[in-house]
């Protein structure tokens, strides 16, 4: 087994926490930002630095090859750089600070490779400052359309577009450069979970097998606005208390389904929304998540069958947008899985609850994630934190895959 | 008895109906804007044609007086003019409108009294423009501060005060105007139910016996925000799912108490209100209402006893403010029932849910009020309505009960 090195991990993420840093532990570093400019500067300044070759392709997304021994695809890992406001100085950049690392550990320890490695970083993962998230990878991807994507404004600036992000970041190359599934044989992200699993279990690696599949709902409850004080009880009806049963209703039958589904009502919001009147209409959304896509039918017919009518009110379930789940290549899943075991790491096979941009390039390249654990599951908030010592098991875990990968494949 | 005349009650709803008509059934008067004082116009026109003087106070509460047979203080009844955006042609204005036909009746019909009567039309009582409502009677009675009152903004317009607009209505007189207790010795209110019980319950009139107290507290419900995808459920603190098992709560025992009290979760918020975060905090706040001190102790001692955990959450309640029940002049209120049975009208006692004028009147004068029906209960809404017949039973009480009074009186 072959070994990244402690102290380099530690000042690749003491350097990069610095783009962007808010002062209170963690950064905003919104996509294609001065900030995510500055740190993909330093990516480029590293990778060149190492001997590997830097492009960019029409979307901004970077790929630093490293040569390999024979003239065959490349082995690409990475992440991404931009960050959510306030977010951490874990997710994203680790994925990319990790692939640095153990192409570092190759060049430095003059370790055999046939194939070319490839550090990715892609642009715009959060969608926090243009939307949607996931945005580059998806377009690559056929998920998106360039142009509709280019036309995406910035939230932090009225009328400021992506393309006039791109125009301007320095970082637009030619999109004969785009990833495609004859430049690469093999694509691993190593992510930090966002969830609390493996610092519950005190697991050291994720063994991610894929991204769950998902759906949207949105209820709308409509009862009669009037008087708070004027109205008897027997006369009313009360959206909120009407909207309250139904969730009632959902947790209740949803908590009788499969223990790894996950359902959450995140946003409500009530008309007119005023202490003295009786809620008129109240919306809410419900967002479920589980791997099988049975359990997920199950959540449709308990989320289409909530009843009609509460409390005098009409309840309306109006279906959003769903997705399937995606299953990671069971080859290079397998072999992180060998890695961590071989290397002694205590490990966990999971799907990921969380949208990445593996889930997207799964579909041209055969594909495999890496967890390490979030501390207390803290994510997108400036408390997220994977110790070093996680860090490092992570890069040994991916190092020890992408030779792997190498030694078996053409 | 005496009889008001059902054409000139029509003719007046239907003239001051006009002043802001909407186009939809309905009228927007914000207090002191140029609708509102068109009605105040109309109303001194009419009234001096019928021999009144009108007199204005520093607070542009308007009183127009027909002389007594006798030296005597006055007997007064009126409302206001202005209304919420997009309200009806009833609430507040009808108060004035019977108080003019009760007025005219009295004069075209030459019935004698010995006592002044007052016409009396009250500045701002929605505070649906400059915060908050009842606020000149509330100036006038001591539960306002007059300079605090004058710097309150409009909503409509940034930075124009009450003061401002006061000054330029053109109604503003002298302080010596007052309502006071040594020029009326009493007060008589007709206002629209702004509920459903008479128009449920088929009733002519309600014989309203005082305003009932009530109770507000904002909720304050704290979970953990946490990625809803990734965040098993037996981690999660959903402070959405906690508040709505707290409502359950308190809608289950406040159920079990009186059953004339009413309790309304009106207003809700969830932060961070994102479909894909498990919500951090719920905030919601309730209101109760109900005549008895007694219940209302019931009602704070419920709301204090809501469990301060709930699915891992911490639940807070934080009073907010209270007023007290409110009771009118027993021997006004008998007076107003008497003449609606002598009138061979089927009526109601019943306490006030929303809040009037009236309540803070009462504690310089002796006052009571009288309800009409409002059609299936809607008030502050283009669609509040009250059948022109009952508008002209409820003038007709009015003007028995005044002239009861000015027989008993000295």
């Amino acid at each position: 087994m072959k070994f990244c090195c402690l102290e380099r991990m530690k000042d690749k993420i003491n350097t990069f926490s610095s783009f962007g840093d808010t002062g209170n532990g963690g950064i905003t570093r919104l996509s294609l930002s001065k900030e995510a400019i500055a740190a993909r500067a330093e990516f480029k300044k590293r990778m060149e630095a190492l001997g590997a070759v830097v492009v960019t392709d029409d979307l901004a997304n970077m790929y630093a090859t490293i040569e390999g021994d024979e003239d065959l695809p490349a082995i690409m890992s990475g992440s991404h750089l931009d960050s959510v406001v306030k977010g951490g100085n874990y997710d994203g950049v680790l994925g990319v600070l990790t692939a640095m690392e153990a192409a570092e550990t190759i060049v430095r320890d003059h370790i055999p490779h046939r194939h070319p490695i490839t550090v990715v970083v892609w642009t715009n993962e959060e969608g926090a400052r243009f939307e949607p998230a996931m945005m580059s990878s998806g377009v690559i991807c056929g998920k998106f359309d360039k142009d509709t994507m280019l036309r995406s404004e910035a939230k932090d600036i009225p009328g400021y577009t992506f393309k006039d992000a791109l125009l301007e970041s320095g970082f637009m190359g030619d999109i004969g450069n785009r990833m495609s599934p004859e430049k690469y044989i093999a694509s691993i992200e190593l992510h930090a979970e966002q969830g609390p699993v493996l610092y519950e279990e005190n697991r050291d690696i994720g063994i991610v097998s894929g991204v769950v599949g998902m759906v949207n709902y949105e209820f709308r409850v409509k009862g009669q606005a009037d008087h708070a004080g004027t109205t008897p009880m027997k006369y009313r009806k009360d959206a909120l208390y009407a909207a309250a049963q139904a969730l009632e209703y959902l947790y209740t039958e949803l908590g009788k389904l499969d223990e790894e589904l996950v359902y959450t009502i995140g946003k409500i919001a009530a008309y007119p929304n005023i202490h003295t009147i009786i809620p008129e209409e109240v919306r809410m959304t419900i967002d479920s998540r589980h791997k099988s896509p049975e359990v997920l039918k199950q959540v449709i017919s308990v989320i289409e069958n909530v009843p009609e009518k509460l409390s005098g009110c009409t309840v309306e379930a109006v279906r959003e947008w769903d997705r399937k789940t995606v299953d990671f290549d069971k080859r290079l899943v397998s072999f992180v899985e060998t890695s961590a075991d071989k290397l002694g790491y205590s490990s966990k096979r999971m799907y990921s609850g969380a949208g990445h941009d593996s889930q997207y390039i799964c579909e041209l390249v055969p594909t495999a994630m890496i967890f390490v654990p979030s501390d207390k599951g803290h994510s997108h908030c400036e408390l997220e934190y994977t110790p070093l010592e996680n860090c490092l098991k992570g890069a040994n875990v991916l190092l020890n895959t992408i030779l792997e990968i190498d030694r078996i494949s053409n």
